[in-house]
Formats: structure tokens, C-alpha cells, sequence
């Protein structure tokens, strides 16, 4: 068992969750559809309104331990709007890298982004989950989620690419 | 058929848009669930740094025709971040009154949102939409939209309430 803390990324950070953005993407099958660079994350995380908000899990070596921390995870977040419930927090990404899997990294993570909707006034957070990602879904129901494409039937829609220039007449 | 403008809500716009929100919570059948104010809206979406924002549809009158200019539908969207294309736009909410249905206007308000993704660098723009709800799938189908629940199948998860302040320690 390795001791993990859960602390606001760095714009150090970035090579470091630029990767796992990539690995998480791999085990979702959808690594294709990464066009993101680390200029971007650098960029977009971290000007003077940043488009998004991001945590790490970062690993601390043992009492007599040499090795330095080691980024294992993260959570990269951002606020919502909802017309029902005002200003919220959408989860978009969540990762623990395989070999810290199963050790409540998941749930520290998803722990301290519900503190920070709390502390931020929010009411509720949202993420999405592939529906054959078992293990996910499970873990959010065991910590209270519900699913609400189960329960009321909700459906995510994107236009994308060229069908959305096209819409917009550009 | 009348004619109709898409254009940028103003903050006097809000207590029409509140209005319209709940008439869609209630078409959704979900109604008991608006918890927001026209207060909330004015604060939340007209201060320094708006949430979100809104368009909405401003029906107008006919050469010789002396009513005023009647709010009949809104979109309201803010922007998101996905780590794998960078900024994005959602449209958390979309309606057209019914007596005004049919006439292509909830096309309009969606053209406008993809010209408002174009010009801020978006690559995408996302929402989502309840499974019965036929006709506005059928819409958002015909306008180039995926269906991301049936294509990929990501669910939609919640954590709210009290579950959220126990997660959170609060």
C-alpha cells in the first residue's frame, strides 16, 4: 500500500497528465480522437481564467525512502451550468494509472472533487462513464452516483468538425 | 409563419427565460427540480464573469402589425473543456415554445450555437437530450448530430445533495 496524496496540479504537471489524458483515451478505444498538446494544457489550465481546474494523485515515498513523488492519477474538472440548480462541477476526466489501481485512488480523487463542488456552493457533480466500463460504474454507484441515463434516460449528443462548420454557415 | 430573430439574451431577458425553463422541466417531466430564481439567472449570467450565456428567440412583427417583439425560445450554453479537443460549447438547454414549433426555429437557435463554437476555436459542441424525447432527437439527427449514448455508450452520472457533502466530509 503507497501512500497518495491528492493535491492541485502544477503547470509542471502537464507533460505528466498529457500522458495519462493518452492512456486513458487507449483503454477507452477512442485514442484517435486526442488532438490535444501539452502547449494547450499549459495554456488552458493555467492563464488568468483557465478553462479548466485539474488534480493530481501524486505517490510519496515511504519512511526511509529515496525515491521522488510520483503522479499516479488525476482529475481534471471544470464548472457547469445547470438551469435547474445553478453553477455545478462536471468531472470530466478520472485516471489511476493500472498498476495503483484498486487502492482508493479513485475514490480519493472523486472524494476531493466533490469538496471542492461543496466549497464552491455547487449542489451536485456530473461525469460520464462508457457503458462497458464495469468497474467505473460501479465504483460511482458504491459511492452514491446515479445514473442517469439509466434512470431518465439521457442521451449525449456532439456535432462536430466539418456538420457543425457547415451549421455555422463557415 | 413568422419571422424570428436569434440574438444575445440581455439581462431583462431573464424572468421570460426563467419562465421558459420551466416550461421545459415540465415537458421533461422533471420539474420539481428547478431550485433556480430570476435572480439567480440576472447574477449568474450578466456579473464580470458570466457562468453561462444565452440566445434567445425574438419573434417579430409582420409589415403593419403593431404587437411587440415576443420571446419565444432560448439555448443556453457555456463553455467546457475536453482533454482531447480542447474548448468546447454545451447547450445545457434548448426550447421553443410549442405554439411555435415546426417552424425551424429550434434549427436557427442551433446554427447560431455552432457559429458561436466556430468563432470561439471550438471543435465540437455537445448536449444532451431525454430518449423519448423522438422529435428532438429526429432534429438533432437530421442537423448531423451522433448520438454519443448509442454510438460510443457514455452514461451520465450524478452525484448530488447530501451523498455530495458526505463524499466531501462537509
Amino acid at each position: 500500500m503507497v501512500f497518495v496524496q491528492i493535491r492541485e496540479a502544477k503547470e509542471g504537471d502537464c507533460g505528466n497528465i498529457l500522458r495519462m489524458i493518452r492512456e486513458l483515451a487507449e483503454f477507452e478505444k477512442l485514442s484517435d480522437q486526442v488532438k490535444i498538446g501539452e502547449e494547450d494544457l499549459r495554456a488552458d489550465g493555467f492563464g488568468e481564467n483557465p478553462f479548466y481546474h485539474c488534480l493530481v494523485a501524486e505517490s510519496l515515498p515511504g519512511p526511509g525512502e529515496s525515491q521522488e513523488p510520483c503522479v499516479v492519477g488525476y482529475g481534471l474538472y471544470y464548472f457547469i451550468y445547470s438551469t435547474w440548480k445553478g453553477r455545478n462541477v462536471y468531472l470530466e476526466d478520472i485516471y489511476v494509472k493500472p498498476e495503483y489501481q484498486g487502492q482508493g485512488i479513485g475514490s480519493k480523487i472523486i472524494k476531493k472533487v466533490a469538496e471542492v463542488a461543496v466549497d464552491k456552493g455547487c449542489s451536485q457533480f456530473r461525469l460520464s462513464v462508457l457503458d462497458w466500463n464495469k468497474r467505473a460504474m460501479d465504483l460511482y454507484k458504491a459511492l452514491g452516483a446515479q445514473d442517469l441515463t439509466e434512470a431518465e434516460g439521457w442521451h449525449s449528443f456532439r456535432f462536430e468538425g466539418e456538420v457543425m462548420r457547415k451549421l455555422a454557415g463557415k
